[in-house]
Order: structure tokens, then sequence, then C-alpha cells
């Protein structure tokens, strides 16, 4: 019987906060100051609420500290930009965390862009991904960062393998496309007009599922040995794609819950450690 | 016999020439200003030489100016971006052309990076890529954009479609990726590092051929009816298909040269008169 590897993102992350804990550590000690991510959440959708929570235990967990700012539903664009101008000029700030998704009023993109490329450490500005995409200096996007570093960490080869990614988003497919064609892999990207993607997808060495909708990657697509990669995260617990049935036939999986997830947060606080020692001289 | 659709760049790009100079009257008409390009030569390769030349013929041809800069070949990336930031605050420059490549020392990304998002009217700068990339207000790189004009020109479908583009670089390979998925293509992209190119071609729709070798792809390779968008041009005025033999079996193609070289300086243009529109408060 197969028996594939689990692509544990829980305990990946769980063992890199620990060298997280201890750059922060040394921050404080050298310099006497302490990083601070700045999360921004705009109205209270339940589930938004929860991720920013997750995010501000993880800055306690590592030592670092949270900045919590609470914008009301009705926040206009211009006030929500307002705001990021002033955690953009604001020192003590070393990352800026803005909850996805915002009210739908709001130009969402617009305030992504706002954040200064210095402080962008849920990469999400357009440059940032442009830098990324040309290999230059940047933050890198969280969800796809964490996908790649999850596939780094377990040794799983890219280069030369054919990528299928499900999903175009801004801060999902099209930034992990990118990132695993600078790693070398032949990467298609599909989408809602695909055509054939059963047939696609039944060509994949590596398939990243990143859709939003449960169990849409059938099992009866997935070619043997295929590593399943899936960052979607439904009601009932459950990713996109049906890994109960997918199991048998795949050589690694990322689980759902304990897969992309928690690295994704990982990510996070790693860039603003990282931003915290490039400010303060340490790197 | 099958007599393919020849999708010619050069008649297209003399008719959108016509268009522009009409445009450029107006601008002089409303405002007494004319659109100006700079164009930045670093060097005395003969083949940018002949570029830029042909970039200052087809400014003249619409009525529009082009300010030469010819720079030496020992310019130092500061002295570069030096004179790029003059050109940024110049207010009669809409348009910064920096002809592609510059000489191996200097750090052409960071020049590219330096051109203001309004005047990177040759799309070159990596937030440009980025908000394209996203759908947001951005000129575009003109070769891509040149590729995606000949397409729409030609009513080729792209949504849908399984779109083979071979080359990864930041000013074409990339950048035309991301246009054919935001018209909802199914995009995959190969390289030097991909197993079975072969294969992979033999199911394209459309295919486009970025990689700088003569006749890399092979006519055995192509399916029948495919459309083939040939943006190599090499010594022999060849281009990186082998176009003679590969006529047969497609439905459409690019002529090399006449395909999407001409339409790329004429992109280049548009994109200026369009800037020059943009900050005279005519559009």
């Amino acid at each position: 019987m197969n028996t594939p590897l689990i692509l544990d993102g829980k305990t990946l992350a769980a063992n890199i906060e620990k060298d997280l804990k201890v750059r922060v550590q040394r921050i404080k000690d050298i310099t006497n100051e302490t990083p601070v991510l700045a999360t921004i959440i705009v109205g209270n959708d339940p589930a938004s609420v929860t991720y920013v929570k997750m995010k501000g235990n993880a800055c306690t967990r590592v030592g670092m500290k949270s900045l919590k700012i609470e914008m009301p539903e009705e926040t206009s664009t211009e006030e929500l930009i307002e705001k990021i101008r002033e955690l953009n000029r604001d020192k003590n700030v070393h990352g800026i965390l803005l909850q996805h998704p915002v009210p739908g009023h709001i130009d969402e993109m617009a305030c992504f862009n706002e954040i200064d490329l210095l402080k962008d450490v849920d990469g999400v500005n357009t440059n940032t991904f442009g830098r990324m995409t040309m290999q230059l200096d940047s933050f890198k996007c969280a969800t796809p960062y964490s996908i790649m570093t999850i596939l780094k960490h377990y040794n799983i080869q890219i280069e030369g393998k054919d990528v299928v990614v499900i999903g175009r988003s801004p801060i999902l497919g099209k930034p992990v496309a990118m990132m695993l064609l600078n790693e070398n892999a032949t990467v298609t990207i599909c989408h809602s007009k695909t055509k054939d993607l059963e047939d696609i997808v039944k060509r994949a060495d590596i398939v990243v599922a990143a859709v939003g909708k449960p169990k849409f990657v059938k099992a009866e697509w997935i070619k043997e040995g295929c590593v399943l990669v899936d960052a979607g995260y439904n009601q009932g617990n459950v990713g996109d794609i049906d890994l109960e049935n997918a199991i048998e036939k795949c050589s690694a999986y990322t689980p759902v819950p304990g897969g992309v997830g928690p690295m994704t947060i990982n990510c996070l606080i790693s860039q603003t450690v990282e931003s915290a020692e490039r400010k303060l001289g340490l790197i």
C-alpha cells in the first residue's frame, strides 16, 4: 500500500518559530526594539477576525508585538489609504498586514499598493509581485511563499516538473505560478475558462489547487505519484482537493488543515522579523 | 491545400499609424505641444542603433518628436539612473525608452525600475508588469502588447485555448503569459528546463515562441490548425519557429519579418501618444 509523504506545514511552522524566537530576542538584545506587525481589519467578518487573531497570537509566540487596528465596515478607500500611509511613516512598525478581503466598496488593490515595499510583509503590493517575478530583492506573497517553503523543506523536486496551478488570483494563483516558474518548473495555469481541466491535471507532476471550492479536484484526475498542494480551506475543514480519495494515488500531499495554512502565517511573521532586522541594520 | 491566415503586423502597424498621426495632430492643435519620446541608447551595438533609429523614424512619421540620448559604453548604473530621473522630471518628455540590452556591467532592471510609471511607454518597470498582471491601469510591455494587438485584430480566439509560451524573459515570456492568462487562455510556460517540450507544443492551440534561437520550434511539433506567433528575430531574417515547414500545418502565423516586430514599435509610439494625451488632459 502506498504511504504518501505528509507535507506537514504545522510542524514545520512550529520548528521555524523556534528560530524566529531566537532572532526576535537577538533584535531586542542588540537594539532594545521589538519588531511590530500592524494588522488592519476592516469590518467584522468572522473568518477575518479569526485569521487576524491567529496572526496576533503568532506574533506573541515569537516575542513580537502586534498593533491591532480595527476599522468600521463603512471605512472608505481614502480613509484606509490614510491609515496605511500613517503606518508606512511609523518608525515603530516593521510590517503591515491588511486582512483580505476588505468590504466590497473598498478598492482593495489600491490599498495594497499603498503599503511601503519595505513593510509589505504579506506580499500584496503589485510591485512586490513584479519584483518577485523578475527575481529582484522583495518580500513574497505569504501563501505562495508558504507553498514554496513547504515544497523545499520536504525536498520535493520542482525543476523540470510539470506543475498545474488551478486558480489565478492576485495573491495566490498568479504569484505561486511565477515562483514555481522561477524554480524551473514547467507551469500551466488553469481557471474557470479552462477546457479539459481533467486532462491537464492528469498530466501534472505537482498540482496546486487554489480555487476556493470544496473537493473541486477529483481523485480520478490525479496521476499516480503526483504531489498535491491544497491551498484551499473551505467550510467543514476541507480543501480544494478530494484528498480523502486522492491520497492513495499521490506521493505527497499537504493536509487540510495543517498544511499550507499554518506556514502562511509563519511566512508573514518571518518576513516581519526580516524587515525589522533589515531596518535595524542587523542583516 | 491549406492557406493559413497571415497575421501581418506590418500592414496593421501602418494602418494604426494613420490614426496616431491624427491623434498627434489633435494634441498639437489643442495644446500647442508635441509628444516626445526620449530614447536612450548606451554604447553602440549595431542592432540597438538600428532599432533606436527605427523608433525615431516612427516618431517622425506620426508627427511626434524623439529626443535621442546617446551615452557611452562605459556609462555606470548610477549615471544612467541619473539621466532617467532627469527625463522623469522633464515636463516635455512623455515617454522614455531605454534600449535593451544595455552593456553587461549596468544593472538594467534597476534602471528600468527608475522609469516613472506614467512615462514607462515601453512597459519595462516591474511595477508596470505587476499592475498589468493584476489588471490595473498601466502601460504594457511593448512586444507582448504587440502580440496581443495582432491576435485581437485578426480575431484569433484566445479564451479557453491552450497556449504554450516558450521563453520566460522579463520583457517577453513572462508578460505575454500573463496577458494571455488575463484573456482567459490556459497558459503553459516552457523554457530551457522543460522536459518533453515537443509533447507540450503538440497540444497547443496557440504557440508563442520567444526563445531567441533560429528555427528552434520544429514543424513536426505543430498541431494541425495551430496559431503560430513568432517573436524571434535572428540573423538571416529567421524567427524562432521553422515557419517555412510549419506553414502548411498552421491556421495562422506571424511572418518574420513583418509580424511582431513592426507592431512592437507601433505599441511603443501608441503608448507615448496616450501618455501625452493623458498628461495634457485630453483623455
